[in-house]
Protein backbone atom coordinates (compact mmCIF):
# COMPACT_ATOMS: atom_id res chain seq x y z
CA UNK A 1 0.00 0.00 0.00
CA UNK A 2 1.76 3.04 -0.97
CA UNK A 3 1.64 6.05 0.44
CA UNK A 4 0.20 4.68 3.47
CA UNK A 5 -0.78 6.82 6.63
CA UNK A 6 -0.06 5.30 10.33
CA UNK A 7 -2.40 6.43 12.33
CA UNK A 8 -4.58 5.14 15.00
CA UNK A 9 -6.82 8.08 15.75
CA UNK A 10 -10.06 9.75 13.82
CA UNK A 11 -7.89 12.50 13.83
CA UNK A 12 -6.67 14.57 10.56
CA UNK A 13 -3.16 16.15 9.84
CA UNK A 14 -3.30 19.95 8.66
CA UNK A 15 -4.91 19.82 4.98
CA UNK A 16 -6.57 16.60 5.19
CA UNK A 17 -10.39 16.55 4.15
CA UNK A 18 -12.81 13.96 5.00
CA UNK A 19 -15.71 12.64 3.33
CA UNK A 20 -18.64 14.85 3.35
CA UNK A 21 -21.19 12.69 4.00
CA UNK A 22 -21.61 9.80 6.71
CA UNK A 23 -21.35 6.27 5.12
CA UNK A 24 -24.45 5.49 6.05
CA UNK A 25 -27.32 6.70 3.42
CA UNK A 26 -25.95 5.26 0.37
CA UNK A 27 -26.54 1.62 -1.67
CA UNK A 28 -23.89 -1.03 -0.39
CA UNK A 29 -23.40 -4.89 -1.29
CA UNK A 30 -22.43 -7.43 1.39
CA UNK A 31 -18.77 -9.00 1.83
CA UNK A 32 -17.97 -12.64 2.53
CA UNK A 33 -14.40 -13.33 4.09
CA UNK A 34 -13.11 -16.36 2.20
CA UNK A 35 -9.61 -16.68 4.64
CA UNK A 36 -7.14 -14.27 5.88
CA UNK A 37 -3.96 -13.18 5.62
CA UNK A 38 -0.68 -14.76 7.99
CA UNK A 39 1.93 -12.67 7.89
CA UNK A 40 4.74 -11.75 10.50
CA UNK A 41 3.48 -7.98 10.87
CA UNK A 42 1.00 -8.00 13.69
CA UNK A 43 2.30 -4.11 14.43
CA UNK A 44 0.89 -1.34 11.94
CA UNK A 45 4.16 0.26 12.21
CA UNK A 46 5.73 -2.50 11.56
CA UNK A 47 3.63 -3.55 8.22
CA UNK A 48 5.77 -2.56 4.91
CA UNK A 49 3.88 -0.06 3.28
CA UNK A 50 3.73 -1.50 -0.58
CA UNK A 51 4.78 -4.81 -1.96
CA UNK A 52 7.79 -4.09 -3.11
CA UNK A 53 8.88 -3.31 0.76
CA UNK A 54 7.24 -6.53 1.28
CA UNK A 55 9.32 -8.31 -1.08
CA UNK A 56 13.01 -5.96 0.45
CA UNK A 57 12.37 -7.87 4.23
CA UNK A 58 12.39 -11.33 2.69
CA UNK A 59 9.46 -12.83 4.77
CA UNK A 60 7.32 -15.00 2.93
CA UNK A 61 3.43 -14.91 4.29
CA UNK A 62 0.20 -17.32 4.08
CA UNK A 63 -2.74 -17.64 2.68
CA UNK A 64 -5.45 -19.44 4.48
CA UNK A 65 -8.47 -20.26 2.66
CA UNK A 66 -11.37 -21.33 4.39
CA UNK A 67 -12.76 -25.16 3.99
CA UNK A 68 -15.89 -23.73 1.68
CA UNK A 69 -13.73 -22.29 -0.87
CA UNK A 70 -10.66 -24.79 -1.19
CA UNK A 71 -12.21 -26.45 -4.32
CA UNK A 72 -12.07 -22.99 -6.31
CA UNK A 73 -8.50 -23.30 -6.12
CA UNK A 74 -7.76 -25.87 -8.97
CA UNK A 75 -6.06 -24.94 -11.90
CA UNK A 76 -3.87 -22.89 -9.41
CA UNK A 77 -0.17 -23.71 -9.02
CA UNK A 78 2.62 -22.94 -7.28
CA UNK A 79 4.60 -20.08 -9.69
CA UNK A 80 1.75 -18.83 -10.79
CA UNK A 81 1.22 -14.58 -10.21
CA UNK A 82 -2.12 -13.56 -8.41
CA UNK A 83 -3.98 -10.68 -7.52
CA UNK A 84 -4.86 -11.06 -3.62
CA UNK A 85 -8.13 -8.54 -2.52
CA UNK A 86 -8.10 -8.68 0.89
CA UNK A 87 -10.23 -6.66 3.09
CA UNK A 88 -8.39 -3.89 5.17
CA UNK A 89 -9.92 -3.96 8.28
CA UNK A 90 -8.12 -1.94 10.69
CA UNK A 91 -7.95 0.88 8.04
CA UNK A 92 -10.36 4.14 8.58
CA UNK A 93 -12.75 4.96 5.36
CA UNK A 94 -13.87 8.41 5.83
CA UNK A 95 -10.67 10.65 4.32
CA UNK A 96 -10.99 12.45 0.60
CA UNK A 97 -7.95 14.11 1.01
CA UNK A 98 -4.63 12.18 2.97
CA UNK A 99 -1.39 13.90 3.92
CA UNK A 100 1.36 10.67 3.36
CA UNK A 101 4.25 11.14 5.30
CA UNK A 102 6.54 11.90 2.29
CA UNK A 103 3.95 14.54 0.93
CA UNK A 104 4.48 18.11 0.92
CA UNK A 105 0.84 18.94 0.48
CA UNK A 106 -2.47 16.78 0.80
CA UNK A 107 -3.31 14.32 -1.59
CA UNK A 108 -6.72 12.52 -3.38
CA UNK A 109 -7.35 9.65 -1.99
CA UNK A 110 -8.04 7.83 -5.32
CA UNK A 111 -4.19 9.03 -6.41
CA UNK A 112 -2.86 7.08 -3.42
CA UNK A 113 -2.53 3.31 -2.45
CA UNK A 114 -3.09 3.49 1.29
CA UNK A 115 -5.19 1.40 2.85
CA UNK A 116 -7.83 4.38 3.86
CA UNK A 117 -10.61 4.46 1.30
CA UNK A 118 -14.46 4.47 0.56
CA UNK A 119 -13.90 0.76 0.29
CA UNK A 120 -10.67 -0.35 2.00
CA UNK A 121 -10.00 -3.48 -0.19
CA UNK A 122 -6.37 -4.12 -0.13
CA UNK A 123 -4.76 -5.47 -3.97
CA UNK A 124 -1.80 -7.32 -4.23
CA UNK A 125 -0.04 -9.04 -6.63
CA UNK A 126 1.95 -12.20 -4.86
CA UNK A 127 3.69 -15.16 -6.48
CA UNK A 128 2.26 -18.71 -5.15
CA UNK A 129 5.13 -20.69 -3.54
CA UNK A 130 3.35 -23.60 -2.46
CA UNK A 131 -0.44 -24.72 -2.32
CA UNK A 132 -2.42 -27.30 0.05
CA UNK A 133 -6.00 -27.59 -1.37
CA UNK A 134 -6.55 -29.81 1.25
CA UNK A 135 -6.20 -27.54 4.17
CA UNK A 136 -6.04 -24.15 2.17
CA UNK A 137 -2.86 -22.84 2.80
CA UNK A 138 -1.23 -20.62 0.52
CA UNK A 139 2.82 -19.78 0.39
CA UNK A 140 2.82 -16.50 -0.81
CA UNK A 141 6.44 -14.50 -1.61
CA UNK A 142 5.32 -11.75 0.38
CA UNK A 143 2.57 -9.69 1.39
CA UNK A 144 1.70 -5.97 2.47
CA UNK A 145 -1.08 -6.33 5.05
CA UNK A 146 -1.10 -6.84 8.95
CA UNK A 147 -1.82 -10.71 10.06
CA UNK A 148 -5.13 -11.54 10.36
CA UNK A 149 -6.51 -9.50 7.38
CA UNK A 150 -9.69 -10.88 5.96
CA UNK A 151 -9.14 -12.14 2.01
CA UNK A 152 -11.86 -11.50 -0.47
CA UNK A 153 -10.92 -13.02 -4.05
CA UNK A 154 -8.09 -14.81 -5.07
CA UNK A 155 -7.38 -14.00 -9.57
CA UNK A 156 -5.15 -14.84 -11.82
CA UNK A 157 -2.68 -12.26 -12.99
CA UNK A 158 -2.65 -12.30 -17.05
CA UNK A 159 0.11 -10.13 -18.48
CA UNK A 160 -2.29 -9.63 -21.67
CA UNK A 161 -4.74 -7.75 -19.11
CA UNK A 162 -2.99 -6.53 -16.00
CA UNK A 163 0.11 -4.43 -17.26
CA UNK A 164 0.06 -0.76 -18.80
CA UNK A 165 2.37 0.27 -21.62
CA UNK A 166 3.66 3.82 -21.06
CA UNK A 167 2.70 6.07 -22.95
CA UNK A 168 4.50 6.68 -25.43
CA UNK A 169 6.06 3.27 -27.05
CA UNK A 170 3.93 2.00 -29.27
CA UNK A 171 -0.02 1.90 -29.11
CA UNK A 172 -1.35 4.79 -27.15
CA UNK A 173 -1.09 3.29 -23.86
CA UNK A 174 -1.42 -0.26 -24.09
CA UNK A 175 0.05 -3.87 -24.08
CA UNK A 176 2.52 -6.71 -25.14
CA UNK B 1 -13.07 -10.60 -16.59
CA UNK B 2 -11.49 -13.70 -18.62
CA UNK B 3 -13.35 -16.98 -19.46
CA UNK B 4 -16.37 -15.32 -18.02
CA UNK B 5 -19.38 -17.06 -18.56
CA UNK B 6 -22.84 -16.07 -20.06
CA UNK B 7 -25.78 -17.36 -17.87
CA UNK B 8 -28.89 -16.03 -16.54
CA UNK B 9 -30.19 -19.28 -14.76
CA UNK B 10 -29.12 -20.62 -11.19
CA UNK B 11 -28.05 -24.06 -13.07
CA UNK B 12 -24.83 -25.83 -13.37
CA UNK B 13 -23.32 -27.14 -16.98
CA UNK B 14 -21.54 -30.79 -16.27
CA UNK B 15 -18.51 -30.72 -13.91
CA UNK B 16 -19.79 -27.17 -12.38
CA UNK B 17 -19.91 -27.64 -8.61
CA UNK B 18 -21.41 -25.27 -6.08
CA UNK B 19 -19.53 -24.01 -2.82
CA UNK B 20 -20.79 -26.30 0.02
CA UNK B 21 -22.41 -23.48 2.07
CA UNK B 22 -25.01 -20.87 1.57
CA UNK B 23 -22.98 -17.59 1.79
CA UNK B 24 -24.82 -16.39 4.93
CA UNK B 25 -23.45 -17.25 8.32
CA UNK B 26 -20.31 -15.45 7.31
CA UNK B 27 -18.27 -13.20 8.92
CA UNK B 28 -18.79 -9.72 5.74
CA UNK B 29 -18.35 -6.17 5.78
CA UNK B 30 -20.24 -3.48 4.20
CA UNK B 31 -19.09 -1.83 1.18
CA UNK B 32 -20.24 1.35 -0.54
CA UNK B 33 -21.39 2.04 -3.91
CA UNK B 34 -19.26 4.95 -5.11
CA UNK B 35 -20.29 5.60 -8.59
CA UNK B 36 -21.05 3.69 -11.45
CA UNK B 37 -19.74 2.51 -14.92
CA UNK B 38 -21.12 3.78 -18.22
CA UNK B 39 -20.42 1.79 -20.77
CA UNK B 40 -21.72 0.93 -24.28
CA UNK B 41 -22.78 -2.89 -23.20
CA UNK B 42 -26.40 -3.24 -21.74
CA UNK B 43 -26.51 -6.55 -22.60
CA UNK B 44 -24.25 -9.67 -21.14
CA UNK B 45 -23.87 -11.46 -24.58
CA UNK B 46 -22.42 -8.07 -25.97
CA UNK B 47 -20.78 -7.03 -23.00
CA UNK B 48 -16.65 -7.73 -24.10
CA UNK B 49 -15.10 -10.63 -21.34
CA UNK B 50 -11.68 -9.00 -20.67
CA UNK B 51 -10.01 -5.73 -20.91
CA UNK B 52 -8.16 -6.68 -24.05
CA UNK B 53 -11.42 -7.81 -26.34
CA UNK B 54 -13.64 -4.37 -24.70
CA UNK B 55 -9.91 -2.31 -26.38
CA UNK B 56 -10.26 -4.32 -29.66
CA UNK B 57 -13.93 -2.79 -29.80
CA UNK B 58 -12.96 0.86 -29.55
CA UNK B 59 -15.43 2.17 -27.69
CA UNK B 60 -14.32 3.78 -24.87
CA UNK B 61 -16.70 4.36 -21.52
CA UNK B 62 -17.04 6.85 -18.91
CA UNK B 63 -16.84 6.50 -15.32
CA UNK B 64 -19.44 8.61 -12.86
CA UNK B 65 -18.07 9.10 -9.37
CA UNK B 66 -20.87 10.72 -7.31
CA UNK B 67 -20.45 13.66 -5.47
CA UNK B 68 -19.06 13.00 -2.17
CA UNK B 69 -16.24 11.17 -3.69
CA UNK B 70 -15.10 13.39 -6.34
CA UNK B 71 -12.58 15.61 -3.73
CA UNK B 72 -10.22 11.95 -3.48
CA UNK B 73 -9.68 12.46 -7.59
CA UNK B 74 -7.31 15.17 -6.40
CA UNK B 75 -3.66 14.67 -8.04
CA UNK B 76 -5.22 11.83 -10.89
CA UNK B 77 -4.92 12.84 -14.29
CA UNK B 78 -5.72 11.91 -17.80
CA UNK B 79 -3.09 9.63 -19.49
CA UNK B 80 -2.46 7.95 -15.91
CA UNK B 81 -3.06 3.90 -15.44
CA UNK B 82 -5.89 3.58 -13.01
CA UNK B 83 -7.32 -0.14 -11.54
CA UNK B 84 -11.01 0.23 -11.12
CA UNK B 85 -12.57 -1.94 -8.45
CA UNK B 86 -16.20 -2.47 -9.57
CA UNK B 87 -18.76 -4.54 -7.61
CA UNK B 88 -20.31 -7.26 -10.71
CA UNK B 89 -23.75 -6.97 -9.27
CA UNK B 90 -25.27 -9.31 -11.64
CA UNK B 91 -22.83 -12.12 -11.13
CA UNK B 92 -24.01 -15.12 -9.25
CA UNK B 93 -21.28 -15.84 -6.41
CA UNK B 94 -22.19 -19.80 -6.09
CA UNK B 95 -19.64 -21.94 -7.90
CA UNK B 96 -16.37 -23.26 -7.12
CA UNK B 97 -15.57 -25.25 -10.27
CA UNK B 98 -17.37 -23.26 -13.36
CA UNK B 99 -16.94 -24.83 -17.35
CA UNK B 100 -15.78 -21.85 -19.74
CA UNK B 101 -17.38 -21.80 -22.92
CA UNK B 102 -14.23 -22.56 -24.51
CA UNK B 103 -12.57 -25.08 -21.82
CA UNK B 104 -12.65 -29.19 -21.88
CA UNK B 105 -12.98 -29.59 -18.52
CA UNK B 106 -14.24 -27.70 -15.22
CA UNK B 107 -11.87 -24.89 -13.89
CA UNK B 108 -11.43 -23.53 -10.24
CA UNK B 109 -12.88 -20.32 -9.31
CA UNK B 110 -9.54 -18.92 -8.46
CA UNK B 111 -8.26 -19.98 -12.10
CA UNK B 112 -10.55 -17.99 -13.90
CA UNK B 113 -11.39 -13.91 -14.35
CA UNK B 114 -14.74 -15.39 -14.44
CA UNK B 115 -17.08 -12.77 -12.69
CA UNK B 116 -18.85 -15.18 -10.75
CA UNK B 117 -17.18 -15.63 -7.73
CA UNK B 118 -17.55 -15.69 -3.83
CA UNK B 119 -17.41 -11.81 -3.59
CA UNK B 120 -17.75 -10.16 -7.32
CA UNK B 121 -15.53 -7.90 -7.34
CA UNK B 122 -14.07 -6.79 -11.05
CA UNK B 123 -10.90 -5.81 -11.07
CA UNK B 124 -10.16 -3.43 -14.42
CA UNK B 125 -6.56 -1.97 -15.75
CA UNK B 126 -8.06 1.13 -17.88
CA UNK B 127 -6.28 4.40 -18.99
CA UNK B 128 -7.99 7.66 -18.15
CA UNK B 129 -8.51 9.84 -21.42
CA UNK B 130 -10.30 12.86 -19.37
CA UNK B 131 -11.34 13.48 -16.19
CA UNK B 132 -13.86 16.87 -14.25
CA UNK B 133 -13.51 16.59 -10.57
CA UNK B 134 -16.78 18.93 -10.63
CA UNK B 135 -19.07 16.58 -12.27
CA UNK B 136 -17.16 13.47 -11.43
CA UNK B 137 -16.85 12.16 -15.32
CA UNK B 138 -13.69 10.26 -15.79
CA UNK B 139 -13.32 8.83 -19.47
CA UNK B 140 -11.95 5.94 -20.06
CA UNK B 141 -10.29 4.06 -22.86
CA UNK B 142 -12.44 0.83 -22.70
CA UNK B 143 -13.80 -1.46 -20.14
CA UNK B 144 -15.25 -4.82 -20.15
CA UNK B 145 -18.02 -4.24 -17.55
CA UNK B 146 -21.91 -3.73 -18.14
CA UNK B 147 -23.75 -0.21 -18.40
CA UNK B 148 -24.25 0.63 -14.75
CA UNK B 149 -22.13 -1.75 -12.81
CA UNK B 150 -21.50 -0.21 -9.46
CA UNK B 151 -17.88 1.47 -8.11
CA UNK B 152 -15.62 0.30 -5.29
CA UNK B 153 -12.69 2.42 -5.94
CA UNK B 154 -9.65 4.26 -7.90
CA UNK B 155 -6.25 3.01 -7.40
CA UNK B 156 -2.98 4.54 -8.92
CA UNK B 157 -1.30 1.86 -11.10
CA UNK B 158 2.39 1.22 -9.91
CA UNK B 159 4.69 -0.75 -12.37
CA UNK B 160 7.05 -1.23 -9.22
CA UNK B 161 4.41 -3.25 -7.43
CA UNK B 162 1.61 -4.51 -9.93
CA UNK B 163 3.61 -5.96 -12.74
CA UNK B 164 4.95 -9.61 -12.36
CA UNK B 165 7.93 -10.29 -13.90
CA UNK B 166 8.19 -14.10 -15.65
CA UNK B 167 9.56 -16.37 -13.55
CA UNK B 168 13.28 -17.25 -14.88
CA UNK B 169 13.93 -13.93 -16.33
CA UNK B 170 16.62 -11.90 -13.53
CA UNK B 171 15.11 -13.03 -9.83
CA UNK B 172 12.82 -15.48 -9.00
CA UNK B 173 9.47 -13.39 -9.78
CA UNK B 174 9.91 -9.99 -9.70
CA UNK B 175 9.22 -6.66 -11.20
CA UNK B 176 11.12 -3.84 -13.50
Amino acid sequence: MDDSIERSDAGQRPGETRFPQPESGYADAGLVFIGRIRSPWTERSACPKNMAKARETGRPATVELDAPWRAALAGVAPGAAVHLLTWLDRARRDLALQMPRHAEAPRGTFSLRSPVRPNPIGLHLVRILSLDIETGRIGIDAIDALDGTPLLDIKPYFATVDVAREIGEGEPGWMA
